[in-house]
């Protein structure tokens, strides 16, 4: 399965592309930021995130785009244009049928590192081990594209949109997310991997 | 001059078209609500106001789409739905090369009532006379896109996205923008027509 993760953004959008292959095998394919010239009106700016989020889900084709979720409550300067940018991923990915999960930093952080209040080092050493890299993925701040993705990978039904996930999942799985939902209520709480 | 308005909005979006003729004779044209449903994923929810907007763009091809301007500060529960939608606005417009214009709600009760913070019944009655209806258009809460298209019709230069719509006013429509600045800035300041 390819799934791609979105870390939106107005002026840098992160894009990462992993294959979940056999049981928890993960490896890496693709890492970048699609961006938008500051200095450009909002709609020319938002028309060059969404060609670039294009240009990636043709190329890569993934099976699910996963994206980091937006809050109302974070930066006001920039708030609305990340959440227009999450907006465009969701629609390119729905043009083409592509299912869309949502992840927040925290369960990223969780299912990557066990404790969803990790810090930045520690998230890009263990996307690269857990990816298989000598090396964090650069640049830098495009990791956490790839770790919306692992996120994704990793988490029992990766939070596919829409109301009627919870019907599908197992008994297991249900008591994996309610413990993993738990978790991230008490944020930061760790959790054997 | 055809002039869409646009009120954005993930649930109801408000679309207003209206006819700009010899100075300052405004017409109707159409005026109608693109829904989506509240129980769909938010990603096939912006699939269709998406496609909704294209429709109407495709439709009447207006030279200009003038979108109520969202704030950070907004209800938080509907805020980031409100932002994505006006996002798709803007985007259905620029893959077209149809400018955009940004207008806050308070220019568009100034522009056309005087007062910049206007009620309800008072913009609904004044849209109806600007552009000679017998009634206050239906449904009600679609004139709010009405008046974002009249605004940019009142207004002088219509507050073009991009930095250098300054640069291209008389010293006029400088003038006028500039009180009109001020006057947006004081909000509700009475403003003679």
């Amino acid at each position: 399965m390819i799934i791609m993760g979105v870390d939106p953004g107005l002026t840098r959008c992160g894009v990462g592309v992993i294959e979940a292959g056999a049981p928890r095998r993960l490896s890496f394919i693709h890492v970048d930021i699609v961006r938008s010239d500051p200095k450009l009106s909002q709609d020319l700016r938002l028309l060059a995130i969404y060609d670039g989020l294009v240009g990636k889900i043709e190329r890569f084709v993934p099976d699910v785009v996963s994206i980091e979720r937006v809050f109302a409550q974070e930066n006001r300067n920039t708030v609305l244009g990340t959440a227009q940018a999450a907006g465009l991923a969701m629609l390119a990915a729905a043009q083409r049928g592509i299912p869309v999960a949502l992840h927040t930093p925290t369960e990223s952080k969780l299912a990557i590192t066990g404790n969803g209040k990790a810090e930045k080092p520690q998230m890009e050493r263990m996307v690269a081990r857990i990816l298989g890299l000598n090396a964090p993925p650069k640049p830098a701040d495009a990791a956490d594209a790839l770790a919306v993705a692992i996120c994704h990978a990793l988490r029992p039904q990766g939070a596919l949109q829409g109301g009627e996930r919870e019907q599908h999942l197992t008994a297991a799985q249900r008591r994996w997310a309610e413990a993993t939902q738990q978790a991230a209520r008490r944020r930061g709480v760790r959790r054997d991997m």
